[in-house]
């Protein structure tokens, strides 16, 4: 499995990708899934693929080649991201064609496709398998692909159009890292990008391998913190009448059984 | 959808569910998930159910015939919970088969059925919409139906056999929380149900309403602590060399484009 996640806030966009794919739990095998495309000052465009390996292998060969053939539309020509999440969306639909088994079973693949071009704002866009795409909105400044829902929570109460990159990458990586946690099929090495906005160059790229100290750091201290805060919860006052709303469940009021007749 | 959740430990048990179920977006309605099945003194058997209504209502009602029709078999003469949960998967199987479309669609349920019946150990199994059935372990001491991942995280975080039921009971409460933030088809009611092991009756049973005071107090307060505990995660020290794991991602060394030929 995959999980990749692109967080767009005001300040800039943030990119992170696990590495692990699998065709089946013994043929388990690390492969990037983030690709950078960019022309220092003029644009950079990150891509984040989950699904098909072969799809997505096929999609960003073509993305590749259609740069260096320069084709009329390509990464390098399009004039805004959301041109290039249709494009994006083409390359795949038409990949996916090619392989189409008789029944109607597509080798499918969805991407998250971010950047900036030339004076626009930076965007980004998540194309499903079908070729169609979403982007971003205030209240949900992230998109996910892949093993999403683990680490959906944490995203949801703490990023903001308003949040600095530093924090969203940071809760980008306690994401992950909650992810990796519960689903064993996502794993590092953990790729990360960050772009800051105009500025048209990569900002910081890191790559955290199996064994670093970091992201180790990282478990430990959101482990650590997460305990604690859960240590500090009210307790439940069972014996209190802490909840007018709460009610005996009608049907089963006290202890005889709900269904049993009297025997 | 739904989200179900059984926590079994050394203390007891603990059972959680929400209570919507909906047939496409505009038909969402407020069903119970959670049913009891008990005879004092003698055994306690809680059922959580997901899935097709028209299912899991059979199902229920099958039970609960056999019960009152003194059938030979029923979770009124199960001797553990292991022949209970064989039960539940042989009504649930034939319902299904009942209504099985020619195409092979089967309208699929799954089940947690969990309990204590005369001096056996507290149990809790999962039955598969297939019939056969998992449970608890040392390592992981619950089960989950339904929506289960984005609740996962806290439960794998805190919950151990050692842990008190009220631990217990305050985690689930978090984990449904955490669904219903980042889910909106999960919602109150929220039907809880504690079990101390060897008790032979319910020992806590409660229905939080849509408006629960409780409810809202858990939600601000574990968003709350979230926040603080995120606020106070070591801040990523970019500039620092604070990794020698962490790499710069070779075929994008610096700001050039990984693919662009130079024009």
């Amino acid at each position: 499995m995959t999980y990749c996640l692109a967080i767009a806030i005001d300040d800039g966009l943030c990119f992170i990708s696990d590495s692990r794919t699998n065709a089946g739990v013994d043929n388990v095998s690390t492969y990037s899934k983030l690709h950078i495309f960019g022309e220092s000052g003029n644009r950079q465009i990150m891509l984040l693929s989950s699904g098909n390996l072969a799809t997505t292998q096929a999609v960003v060969a073509k993305l590749k080649k259609d740069i260096r053939q320069d084709s009329p539309v390509s990464l390098m020509t399009v004039s805004d991201m959301e041109e290039a999440a249709d494009y994006v969306g083409e390359v795949s639909s038409s990949e996916q064609d090619k392989h189409r088994s008789d029944s109607g079973k597509a080798f499918e693949a969805s991407f998250i496709v971010g950047g900036q071009v030339c004076e626009r704002t930076p965007k980004a866009y998540l194309v499903y398998p079908q070729g169609n795409h979403i982007t971003t909105s205030a209240d949900t400044p992230f998109l996910q692909i892949g093993e999403s829902k683990y680490g959906k929570p944490i995203l949801d109460r703490i990023i903001s159009l308003e949040s600095s990159l530093e924090t969203a990458v940071l809760c980008g990586l306690v994401s992950m890292d909650s992810t990796m946690q519960s689903n064993l099929t996502v794993g590092p090495p953990i790729d990360v990008v960050l772009y800051h906005r105009d500025s048209f160059e990569i900002s910081r790229q890191y790559r955290f391998e199996e064994n670093s100290e970091y992201l180790k750091q990282i478990r430990e201290s959101w482990d650590a913190r997460l305990k604690e805060a859960f240590a500090n919860m009210p307790p439940i006052a069972w014996s209190a009448n802490w909840d007018d709303n709460s009610q005996i469940i009608p049907e089963n009021n006290g202890s005889t059984a709900e269904t049993v007749p009297k025997r």
